[in-house]
């Protein structure tokens, strides 16, 4: 019997498993659901016993535990490590669920539920191909380890010792990951890059106390003003960012990645629409899918000093803050862009004011995989296979904190192979995965797996 | 006998009179005291009736009511109102008091109690010399009339209704004001100018809702970027206002007027370490006190938008907010500066937001009053003969109602004439007076009277 019959036959007891598994309120970012995001990790432990996976333990780290198992029964080929992820998002507001968001309704094609198409759908298809691979061939065409976690919702923040501590573990040749998306029911797409994140605080003091403007006024420096006139020189009026130093480790886009970009479609009309604005505005010579994609930002976040109230204080107010994010792109260093905020600042800062620039500790590396890395050109066989199109070749203007570990602790880049779609409610109420994109993710894994198995 | 040896007998009991007065807790800014403002009302209303004072009432005002009298005796001679305010400032922070601010106590030559300088201690005086002139002369050498009141403190709001209500019963020459200072035990001074204040609250709004800046970071205008933008462009960098239009309606201080303002000893220096600052700033080519007393200021007062939380939120947020003040000198108009920077913010608002600037009520008519005016000579010369000294023509960078009203609505001009010091802790915990002016304010309301009635 074939992979494909196999799966076929199985279809209906798949997708009772799958909502089986949607079943678990397994929120990680509630610690009243500790043990649900626990739960969800025995569940998937079960299944890929089931599967026919071996070594299968549930490893701790310092928040919710991690899934391993492995199959490496194939000498002498490579070793790929599927990623996924068995929490989900909060639920909130509940009210606009117009189903219980943890009792899995299937309904004109579609799976609602949590976690349907994040990440649990898209997590359970590589154990469920492994099966089916294993039942029908006897063995799988190369090596594999499989690594779940329970925090991507949190973003991650107790795996970088994790991993640190397991090299040796989870080392491999590359990663695939099931968390993930296409671009469309007809149109495939690889994700060749993310960018990282650089955040300090910017805080602004004067006179040891608030002012009266009337006596002050006019001969005192504002901090407010000081932060205003330090925030201005940041940006030009077009958006372009003047940082000294900023844009020295940032690789220049090259005439194919424009290219590539360019093949996107991208409707800035559109964009303007959805998002209630009379215009777009960036950094000049790059398309608006550039500057969210591949260019770097530096956005304030949030700025406030002195009288909020409603009417008139006539204060001279002595401290001012703003928090800015800068989103970076390859080879930028979140280390080295707070040092040049930092110098930009102390620069910029007038008499009369003190500015000191802190650091927040959730820097994020960017992350770029060569569009033609060889997980990527098997991604690309069995897209083309599947959709008889060329994938899109995309870009992320956020960050996934995995794909930058494993890259900066086991040196492998990861290969973005999972279906769900931008309009299946991610992170918000009714989420739902297509059925059409579960058995078409079995399918896929199952060819992946052998493409990749010939030459890694 | 002498108004002098009619003064000098009955010094204590005036002190004890004084300590009375400062008993009631007339704070106008607390609802729970209004009965105590009123109380205080009472309590002047049967000094002034002691002192033969004529016509004496209590008029309702919208808020805290106002105490009037007259003496119109002199048929030819000029007719002044005297100011003055029975209500006083909050008293907290308490336990900053070495006594309980409404249980005034006598010490090293002080009367230490809340209201002691400001104002009723200034306030008392003028009825005790018209009582030692009627007493000791028969009459009075001028027409007076009374105009004290009860919301001083609180910025006297419902003034500007009540006064334009009675113009005819305040008609007069010129009002003297006992609310005010002198620059020091042996320095006096005149009060000839006060700026006035425009206030606006600057609104900037961009897509409908807050949205991430990993998605939309680099292609959408960020209104905290479009604020920072708007704000920069309203200053030069060394202060300077650059909103057009700005300067149309300033008087430029005469070479006369310099001269004056130079003769005011002004400690660069000092003030750098009285405010806990490494450096002054201010519009180029003028003093540190000509930028606070005489020319007009733009300063935000409070600044808001997004997020200020700790650690990182990666929030390209959808507002941003400022407020701003002026502070104007002759013959600038609230009303037309307000629209001058509602034009400034719509020619410098960048596209993909939109910003609405709305003025607040609080505005106030700058003052200025010749330095030689007849009134102004009167009190100089009283001055000089108590103190030896010519007086320091100074002005205040904030403003005072009452000076901008009565010129507004009676088209006269209020002499400062009182006896208060800048270091006696006003609107502050221990505020006191000093004894010595206590007794020089009398006698130097004696004069005045005489010099005034001299002709105007």
């Amino acid at each position: 019997m074939s992979w494909s019959s196999y799966l076929a036959e199985r279809e209906e007891e798949h997708l009772n498993e799958l909502l089986d598994f949607l079943r678990i309120p397994s929120i990680s970012s509630l610690p009243e659901h500790a043990d649900d995001v626990r739960q969800a990790g025995q569940w998937v432990m079960a299944r890929m016993t089931k599967a026919g996976i071996e070594h299968i333990e549930m490893m701790e780290t310092r928040g919710h535990p991690v899934v391993y198992g492995d199959w490496l029964h194939a000498p002498g080929k490579p070793t790929v490590m599927i990623y996924g992820h068995f929490d989900t998002q909060p639920v909130d507001p509940l009210e606009l669920w117009d189903s219980p968001p943890f009792e899995p309704v299937v309904k004109d094609g579609r799976i609602y539920a949590r976690g349907a198409t994040d990440d649990k759908g898209n997590m359970l298809v590589p154990i469920l191909a492994v099966e089916a691979l294993l039942q029908s061939e006897g063995e799988l065409p190369l090596n594999l380890k499989f690594f779940f976690e329970g925090q991507e919702e949190i973003g991650s923040p107790t795996l970088p010792g994790f991993i640190a501590a397991h090299r040796e573990k989870f080392a491999c040749d590359m990663v695939v990951s099931s968390d993930g998306g296409q671009f469309g029911e007809d149109q495939p797409e690889l994700l060749v890059g993310l960018r990282g994140l650089a955040a300090v605080q910017i805080d602004v003091k004067g006179a040891t106390t608030d002012l009266h403007s009337g006596i002050y006024g006019g001969a005192v420096t504002n901090p407010l003003h000081a932060l205003v006139q330090i925030l201005a020189t940041m940006r030009s009026a077009d958006g372009k960012i003047m940082v000294e130093g900023f844009f020295d480790d940032v690789r220049d886009l090259t005439a194919e990645e424009r290219a590539q970009l360019a093949r996107v479609p991208a409707d800035d009309v559109a964009l303007e629409k959805e998002l209630g604005v009379n215009g777009l505005m960036g950094e000049p010579g790059y398309t608006s899918l550039e500057r969210r994609w591949a260019r770097p930002t530096l956005e304030i976040n949030g700025m406030w000093g002195g009288f909020q109230g409603k009417g008139v204080k006539t204060v001279l107010p002595n401290e001012a803050h703003a928090k800015i994010t800068c989103r970076l792109v390859a080879d930028q260093d979140p280390k080295r862009i707070a040092q040049a905020l930092a110098l930009h600042v102390a620069k910029h800062t007038p008499p009369g004011v003190t500015a000191t620039v802190t650091p927040e500790a959730s820097g994020a590396k960017p992350y770029l995989m060569p569009a033609d890395h060889p997980g990527n050109e098997a991604a690309k066989a069995v897209h083309e296979e599947l959709y008889g199109k060329v994938p899109y070749y995309v870009r992320s203007g956020g960050s996934i904190p995995f794909c930058s570990l494993f890259k900066e602790y086991l040196d492998v880049y990861t290969v973005n192979f999972a279906f769900g779609m931008n309009d299946e409610q991610m992170h918000a109420p009714n989420e739902f995965w297509r059925l059409s994109s579960f058995a078409r993710a079995k399918s896929a894994y199952c060819m992946l797996l052998h493409e990749l198995a010939k030459g890694l």
